[in-house]
């Protein structure tokens, strides 16, 4: 099969031979992939990683439990063991012994197959098309924030950073009751929150003030800084971007003010596909691009230009039986 | 009357004029006051604080409404303006129009008298003497983590740090049913926490192991990464120590363990009046030496040097009507 493969810094698309999947486990024909920073991340050497790319992806089972076959599905990207003591207590993303598809330890899905645990799975509601399903996994990761943090009725919460995280967070944000302004650089990235009803502002017009909750998610050292500053005395700084080395920072206000600060990462699957299924959040928007799997180098490429949000890559074999 | 002032960089003993406090407020005549880290910071510059300096202490209320006269008393230290978002919301220990004794805006207790506000003051029960009244602040701030974090029964906790505050916050959170575990670099500090049944070990000693909630309280720059690396992950770092100017920090696992960070600053008075009542926390032990007012100037001296714990400054006056 094709697929895209990091080898060394070296990205090339490479024949493979298809995954055989063992028991327990399923054989996925990728329909749509997109992605992700932490991809653009991981061709830097970020984690180290050797192996096919991609995360965020939609396809549909060909081989597996029968129960399984046919059905067009998502996966969570956390290959836990089962059998720790983070998986026995509830927290399986955060199994220690795991493996990561297209991040750490497993091939990925910028390929025509991907081989998941059964465990992994999520079927995709009908009213959801692939192009929406792709994102169930950086909007699971917006939903995050909401299983960690109690969001109080018409809570003030400021997002920093208009990237796509930034942009699925805020529209989390909004559904769980919060007045939410989007704090970021790009007119054209906030106009899409905006057709929401959600406030946003350039950087340099923004009259702080300060909130309950605010979310970093601009992807930069300096963010963090920033974001300190905009919440209240007690309030609650979430942390999205994960920033490669150390930042230099004053933690003192984190006491004097006794914020929360709270690191967030994945999410679950099943109130980012409820969102999608109902229509609440609008990821379309957030599509820049789409390449098919031929030209996966080219989306790579195109992702980590200015101003593009999401790029797709396509499977061509998608309705292939 | 006699105080400890604060002029410039310049500490002296100095007499200055009783107090008369305004309607609302209470004039209480000192009987022992407590010497604090933060006041070892005020007198190298920090907070810029110039006046009487001092904020634990316990005394008798001499002059004030009727109800409170000859009242044994202790008085939480955040002066709050009441009126404000912050006050009206329940957090007037954030109120930024706030004065704190000896620290912001308002003279502190090393001094035969001091004036506070009415509704700031405690009273202190009979069963507990002086030299334990005055520990009620700093063990408040020890109880703060209770009001801030839930402590799971058999929650792993590891204190970090064994300071005053350390020592008080391992006694707490055994109190709240937690499994404590204190690593310091002073083997007759941790035999104080020993002597009471908890686990204590030398830094050089400690085989670490992910704890549900870990205490930072070294009052060091380089604590905070010791601290976030004994984390596990979807736990909890309290950040008791306010160390001056930036740390340089990897805040990545931060977000990739999902770690929850919780400044924690000032705590409520009643909890840590009730456990000194119950004599279920021992601080007497944490007594290191007692001075006269008179030679308040050698205390702050004496607090400043390695090994020593709490030191106390004592009235002569206490007892006169």
């Amino acid at each position: 099969m094709q697929a895209l493969v990091l080898r060394g810094r070296q990205l090339a698309l490479a024949q493979r031979p298809k995954p055989r999947p063992r028991p327990g486990w399923a054989l996925v024909r990728v329909s749509c992939a997109g992605v992700c920073r932490t991809d653009l991340e991981i061709v830097r050497g970020y984690m180290g990683f050797q192996g096919v790319l991609g995360h965020e992806f939609v396809g549909r089972v060909v081989d597996g439990p029968p129960q399984w076959r046919g059905a067009r599905v998502v996966a969570e990207i956390n290959f836990a063991c089962g059998c720790c003591g983070a998986c026995r207590g509830g927290i399986a993303r955060h199994c220690p012994r795991r493996r990561v598809m297209g991040i750490s330890g497993a091939d990925g899905a910028f390929a025509e197959y991907v081989s998941v645990p059964v465990r992994n799975l999520h079927q995709v509601p009908d009213e959801v098309p692939d192009e929406c399903a792709v994102f169930v996994e950086p909007l699971a990761a917006a939903f995050e924030i909401l299983e960690q943090v109690h969001i109080a009725p018409g809570a003030r919460a400021v997002v920093l950073g208009d990237g796509k995280l930034g942009l699925l967070c805020a529209q989390v944000l909004t559904l769980a009751g919060a007045r939410v302004l989007v704090v970021g650089k790009h007119e054209s990235k906030l106009d899409i929150v905006r057709r929401r009803g959600i406030e946003a502002v350039g950087l340099s017009g923004w009259r702080q003030e300060p909130a309950d909750v605010v979310v970093e998610a601009t992807g930069r050292a300096e963010g963090f800084s920033i974001a300190l500053g905009a919440v209240r005395p007690r309030g609650t700084l979430v942390l999205k971007s994960t920033v490669a080395g150390s930042v230099r920072a004053d933690l003192a206000p984190l006491v004097i003010h006794e914020i929360t600060l709270v690191g967030s990462r994945c999410g679950p699957f099943r109130p980012a596909l409820q969102a999608l299924e109902k229509g609440v959040v609008d990821v379309r928007s957030l599509v820049s691009a789409r390449f098919p799997l031929a030209r996966a180098k080219e989306a790579i490429a195109a992702a980590g230009k200015g101003g593009v949000l999401k790029v797709l890559i396509d499977n061509p074999q998608r309705q292939a039986v």
